[in-house]
């Protein structure tokens, strides 16, 4: 008996991540009854995100333009490559450390159950890139996970295989851990403090 | 560097109940990098549900239409009204107990530091609904927290000044949980052996 379009509203919520029935309920009876405004915002601002937000040419980051502002500076060490698994990671990277090199967004990591194999991870342009021969290191930043660690190896072999050196922020990344949940401190310091991986 | 168009929309997100920037910022990159379309879906139903749902003119819960199904429908008892804190209770009662009656959706629950008092809960058009005299038994199924429980007081004594016999499902009901997280066997029996409020 409820209204066929709060049943939709309600069922389009779920496919945001780890939104099941009850909270996509919550959600929508939330929006209709307090915050029709932000609902109308969120509303506008999809459609806008959808429509205009695509993966910049060379880093796959998401941009607005072609190539995002961070591979469109010239102020940034091209020598320096950072392999990350998510924007997420980029961004707090970006505002913890120094680091003034390129990026490389994998937008995941490799999970074979998944179906998420190298060409997912766009690493053939990553290959491509490499084989530019302007990149001199590529900084490893996956995450300390199970698949995060293979990820590591797989681009590891990679990058020796164009004759770049690959290396590792180290030290102080918890275990387990997500990179992007990582205190400044702890992030800044391991990524100043990366090992060469042998 | 992050495009702003992303950051509108994480910003965005947060106007849903319980989403944080970390949540935000994880369902915007959901949306872009796996489910545009369930993205763009989203996006249309929140248009759509804010522009057309409103509420039902006599028992306050959403509807597309002036009056809802439910209570413009011949085959239900209009001699009981049972007056529950939000739709998903109404649903939950609906789905699970052989109630025939008509609801009152208080949308809230007597809450004065919140500033939600009888006026937020539409109690004066319970009262006038009352006063109408064809209402016998007046279900007070409100949530059996502690500002549940003095609304439920509250409600009693509106429905004894109008001759109007209150009552409460009582047995089973957990203590200080929330009505439509119980089970459906619970509340049918709840329902089903509620007593007078003495
Ligand atoms: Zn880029
Ligand atoms: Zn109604």
């Amino acid at each position: 008996m409820t209204a066929s379009l709060l049943e939709q509203l309600i069922e389009a919520f779920r496919v945001l991540p780890g939104v099941g029935q009850k909270t996509a309920q919550r959600m929508a009876y939330h929006i209709l009854e307090r915050q029709r405004e932000g609902g109308a915002r969120l509303s506008a601002a999809l459609a806008e995100a959808i429509e205009h937000i695509r993966h910049c040419e060379r880093c796959r980051d998401f941009s607005e333009t072609d190539v995002c502002a961070i591979c469109a500076s010239a102020s940034r060490d091209a020598h320096q490559l950072c392999a990350v698994e998510t924007p997420a990671d980029r961004l707090a990277i970006e505002q913890a450390t120094e680091y003034r090199g390129l990026y490389f967004v994998l937008q995941g990591r490799l999970s074979p159950l998944d179906g998420i194999g190298p060409r997912e991870l766009g690493l053939d342009r990553l290959a491509a890139r490499l084989a530019e021969g302007e990149v001199q290191e590529l900084i490893i930043a996956t995450n300390p996970t199970v698949e995060g660690e293979a990820t590591a190896h797989y681009l590891a072999q990679l990058a020796r295989q164009h004759g770049v050196r690959p290396s590792r922020p180290t030290h102080g990344l918890p275990l387990g851990g997500e990179l992007e949940y990582a205190d400044r401190g702890t992030l800044s310091h391991a990524f100043g403090s990366r090992s060469e991986v042998p």
